[in-house]
């Protein structure tokens, strides 16, 4: 199981990946089997599709900013709680999220639920 | 299905009437049959076990302070992220906590899960 240091530093650097534009960097953050459910209650996306989602993220400027220090946990899981802004269409949108990920024994994100509804997005 | 409002609310109540030491009122917002795992990692605690867990930390003075605004999702979910800080043995400690509540159809909460690990505790 990887350490509570280990699994902050990569959620860490899915922060610092995205805020330098390397989508590449990002997904190799995660297993070949990943699930992403982001935002929680939609469909869920595979490792390939949440790249793509990724890709797009990165070609809309988005920049993450931690609101709090990450969490770990008792298990193999640590949280996040942030907001993304990215330029689509011309507007400057933002939107406050919590993530979290669980890992598995290698240190890679094998799932990730994002928690953010309509409400928490403003601008669009 | 429960709001975004209404599970919001929801997670705001649980913080405010942990803050006025109202661990019935807590205990109000919770589902008959709600599992609770907090901190992630550690065994679950049925409703009647979270119950004595709320009491005792009423008891010592447990005082909680959000970090950022609450987060919904597209689903039956809300999440949140707060520092909480009681008095144990003349010591002031305070732990980093993420929470996920899950909600049921009538709006009390069927699942919690507490994300927090050893190194995001201080003054233990």
């Amino acid at each position: 199981m990887p350490t509570q240091t280990d699994m902050k530093a990569a959620v860490q650097a899915y922060v610092d990946r995205f805020n330098a534009k390397d989508a590449d960097g990002i997904m190799d953050l995660f297993a070949a089997n990943a699930v992403i459910e982001d935002p929680v209650g939609s469909p869920l996306k595979s490792r390939a599709e949440f790249a793509e989602f990724v890709r797009r993220g990165v070609e809309f400027g988005a920049s993450l900013n931690l609101s709090a220090p990450i969490r770990g946990s008792h298990g193999n899981f640590a949280a996040m709680v942030f907001t993304v802004t990215f330029t689509q269409g011309g507007k400057r949108i933002t939107t406050n999220s919590a993530d979290v990920m669980e890992f598995d024994d290698s240190g890679k994100i094998i799932a990730m639920k994002g928690f953010w509804g309509p409400d928490d997005v403003t601008g669009a």
